[in-house]
């Protein structure tokens, strides 16, 4: 459309798209995927909300998101979709630390992004769904972005497909608080590398690391064993008086080691990126 | 009353006798000052929440603390006193990390407990007024457990006293959302040493030390300087790019102990204690 791209108009632009697509699209199922650019790095706000919060330019950009949100419930709610749609809002990973006040923050959890600590790979989760989801509750339950694919399959009556393995797991008990989630351990990779596993309340580090910066990997054996239900922060290692969860998590790595097929780690080998025009 | 006490009691019991206490004065204006033991260690949760929280004994704790401010509340319903009654619900300090999960959790501040940092001074504060104080607002103007004195002789239509140096500022504009609070600089100390000032959204660090352990007192030349409306972890000093107001930082603290006349530290040396019967 345009090149360079005034970055303080796309948040804007972005929504209005994503309000054109629902009005036209209202009579028949769809998918929307909206994936705004920010608060990535580089920050921009439109002139509407740049330097309004106290938080600085990151507090900026987070209210022109939380005002996009807004403009995308209103849309569902005007289309008469509001009440069997599903929207659910999430990040992709924790704060970027090393961009000090424009990465964000993890609040009480450990380190940032590109860190298989809480702070890299836990992130906000919100479900909206008028009539089905009870506003305002907060679950404590753990589910992850794989589940969307089986979710959104379960809720619009398709077959989740059975001739591969399919991570994800449908969210619809957690969401509509129907019953527990048949949730199968979860394992923290960093690149080719398992780091880490979480099973209930439990999560053990098999291997710890800062998301950025010269730190080389630790490797710990035992596991660190965090109860973050207790411990969100992973401040308090407390393997030594759980040796039974240490080895059921380690019997679970060793099960889902043996079912795994590696494939070609497509962050490490890109394809060779097209050419770019001289800007 | 008894001793030893069944500490599993006292949430409870104090709760009932505050309950007592409104029920019986609801018809003159009265202060009710319920300072609950827990969630301070060792911690104790009665039969009813004990067992209950995904937080632990922690967490049953301030299920029951949430139960009893619910009781209170709902005696001052009851009562019919409601809408004339100000509750204000705050803590004394920040967790007490050496106690690992029982100590409690500050969140996405720093440190704790015995510390000027954040993670030892902020604390939750929350008020409670309807009709008069709209509910579920988020305020981020600082205040302090001093202006509680002030702010409920104002609301009490009682003159404060003149003859001394009251610290404490009215609150009123802030609860009633009808202005700004004339805050003056706030001093952080510990003990009887002046370790941080914070003015608006600035934190000036002179001396930092954490809470408990063996490191040592730093004194910082310039002070570490952070902007805690936008990093409220204090993680990004930014002494270096506002000389400024580090200056008027300086100037604040220089003017503050030009008026301040020192007492005797009643923590350094305490009244002999009294003859303990034995138990």
């Amino acid at each position: 459309i345009e090149r360079p791209v005034d970055q303080t108009t796309i948040t804007r632009r972005y929504t209005e798209e994503a309000v054109k697509f629902i009005q036209e699209n209202k009579a028949r199922p769809f998918l929307l995927y909206l994936p705004h650019n920010f608060p990535h790095v580089p920050l921009f706000a439109s002139e509407r909300f740049r330097g309004k919060s106290p938080r600085g330019l990151f507090g900026d950009v987070v209210e022109e998101l939380d005002w996009s949100v807004g403009e995308v419930l209103n849309a569902l709610r005007g289309a008469g979709v509001a009440t069997n749609t599903l929207v659910f809002f999430t990040s992709d990973n924790g704060p970027w630390l090393i961009m000090r006040e424009a990465g964000g923050s993890a609040g009480p959890l450990r380190d940032g992004k590109g860190s298989t600590w809480e702070g890299g790979m836990r992130v906000p989760g919100i479900a909206w769904m008028p009539g089905r989801i009870a506003g305002g509750q907060v679950q404590r339950e753990f589910a992850c972005m794989m589940d969307l694919f089986t979710t959104s399959l379960k809720l619009a009556g398709s077959p989740v497909p059975r001739d591969r393995v399919i991570d994800g797991a449908d969210m619809a008990p957690l969401l509509f608080g129907t019953g527990a989630m048949q949730r199968e351990p979860f394992f923290y990779y960093r690149g080719t590398q398992l780091y880490a596993a979480r099973l209930g309340p439990w999560k053990a580090n098999f291997i710890t690391r800062t998301g950025y910066g010269p730190d080389k990997a630790q490797t710990n054996s035992p596991p660190l064993l965090f109860n973050v239900a207790q411990d969100a922060g992973e401040y308090f290692n407390v393997a030594s008086n759980h040796l039974d969860i240490v080895a059921s998590m380690e019997q679970a790595v060793e099960k889902h080691r043996a079912t795994i097929v590696a494939v070609k780690n497509q962050l490490a080998d890109p394809p060779a990126p097209a050419a770019k025009k001289k800007q």
